[in-house]
């Protein structure tokens, strides 16, 4: 019998670049996004590996019924040995203006897949938490040991939801969950984030950039490829019956916005001028500085290929070729 | 203008101790319950005390306009300076079977009730946590700056899924949020809890008492006069901006279920057989034993007058003679 995974959430950034490696196993691939932020075109590699073991449904995982049925469907495949939860709001400010958003692409997304993971008899869940479920904690170390838990954005709190109602899954029904408290990460193909906002803004006007806050915050990015083999790791690694949660992320302090700005500068309109906002912060909800521990994570084995500067300059490149297309 | 306070959940067992603190402020109190475990006539003693100033409202906590609306009514009574959220699903086990409880009661409850105060003005909420969203850490001292937070019922989920919620809106519009985590509170009336199951139990059959599990689950209780008296103390005491996060409970490390059943039987059936099922739960979502740090709580000064065993002792007198009425 074939193995089967189901990424929900798979069409987005980094399920398409997850999907290829899974692919490589032999598995049945079955996706399930709402195309808000991903593409089905986004599959495509993942469909020159193994065009007939790749499965999309366009679907709002927080619909009960049409998850589940999806769900079914893919048993019918093969054994489902694991589901990969990708899918949430990545727009952090449009939660803030409206908590529904997360409540519902965050959330909700994660109560319905456990939903039909109990009903499919499906044990094993791989999921994208954020570092976000912090908070602000200032300059504390951000390891997976400390609390208490206050995130400052309705996207943080509920991924930390998220965690919650699969730590409560685990008790019930699951053999495996991993929670993955991602960083920042960035690579193609960009749906969001820092380094395509700087871009498309010198697209439209090469002559300035507008930076929100005053460029002072610092932050740690993860290229993407690596982000994929601590999955991957973590994943072969990770003992049935935990409920494991690992920061992911690399071994840095990070880098500031200013010097994001300026490196995208340099690479897209080197004599615009650069103008920072007012305040510490980028938006509400946004995090100004944190430390990130991945002491947990390298106890399994991993390293980085590229720390956050190193990854913050390939990705300007990617995207920069990829909206040049 | 005079102060008004809302207490969602308030003609339940904590809210009914509570209100007649409220009321002798010379406050609007401003009530909502859905009257699944609370019933009106527990508003009698605060009645009581201002039957004038006490307004009750069956709402569904979880219904958006409906709660809206009664929020909007108390502006109109007066300054409304605080809401207490006590509502919740107290049946853990029904939230096990079905998540969809513990959703809806005590997850959308506060949802909604953070956006009713959002869209009135309201910048201060109380709100009662759970020692549940701890998880089961075996013998790990239990203290508010542990992680990660690993619930394993639905109800400790929903719960720390609204810790998170609160924290957000607190970046967002709240000036003042206490999240009160609470223990397992005894006293009356009784709506629910071991004491009362295994009265209800002797009641039915006075010859046996069936316990589930072995009865070596050992847990803090806390009375419910005592709660209350803690839970004024931080309002009166918590700093302007802040999200504080305070362990309520007992300074002791609890009781065991055997001694509880001992007590109940020697008070209510001196003849009775107890006996014990098997597995050191009670249940799935069950937290076999915990030892709960309460040094914040009396860092503000707070010493409770009953220790766990006194406290179960003065309930099983209690909710025996309110059974006896």
């Amino acid at each position: 019998m074939m193995n089967v995974s189901i990424i929900a959430g798979g069409a987005g950034f980094i399920g398409c670049n997850l999907l290829p490696m899974l692919a490589q196993e032999g598995r049945q691939l079955v996706i399930l996004d709402n195309l808000s932020r991903g593409q089905e075109r986004y599959l495509g590699s993942a469909k020159s590996i193994a065009h007939d073991r790749i499965h999309f449904f366009n679907t709002d995982l927080s619909d009960r019924s049409a998850t589940l049925n999806v769900f079914k469907w893919a048993k019918g495949l093969g054994f489902v040995d694991e589901v990969w939860h990708l899918a949430a709001n990545s727009d952090i400010p449009a939660g803030v203006i409206d908590p529904m958003v997360d409540l519902k692409d965050t959330f909700l997304t994660t109560f319905e897949i456990l939903n039909a993971m109990k009903e499919c008899d499906i044990r094993s869940i791989h999921f994208a938490s954020s570092s976000a479920i912090y908070g602000d904690l200032g300059s504390t170390l951000l390891h997976e040991g400390i609390g208490p838990l206050l995130p400052i954005s309705n996207y943080g709190a509920m991924k930390l939801a998220s965690e919650a109602q699969i730590s409560a899954a685990a008790e019930n029904f699951l053999e495996r969950a991993n929670i993955f408290r991602f960083p920042n990460v960035v690579g193609t193909p960009a749906t969001h984030g820092v380094i395509l906002d700087f871009i498309n803004k010198l697209y439209k006007n090469d002559n300035v950039l507008n930076v929100l806050g005053n460029g002072t915050q610092q932050k740690s990015y993860l290229h993407v490829s690596d982000l994929v083999n601590a999955l991957l790791l973590i994943r072969s690694k990770s003992i049935k019956g935990n409920v494991e949660v690992v920061n992911v992320g690399p071994i840095d302090e990070g880098i500031t916005v200013k010097s994001i700005a300026e490196k995208v500068v340099a690479n897209i309109s080197p004599n615009a001028q650069i103008i920072y906002g007012e305040g510490g912060k980028g938006w509400v909800g946004d995090v100004p500085k944190f430390t990130y521990s991945t002491e947990r994570l390298q106890s399994y084995g991993w390293l980085p290929k590229l720390n956050s500067a190193q990854a913050i300059e390939r990705a300007i490149n990617e995207i920069s070729l990829e909206l040049a297309k």
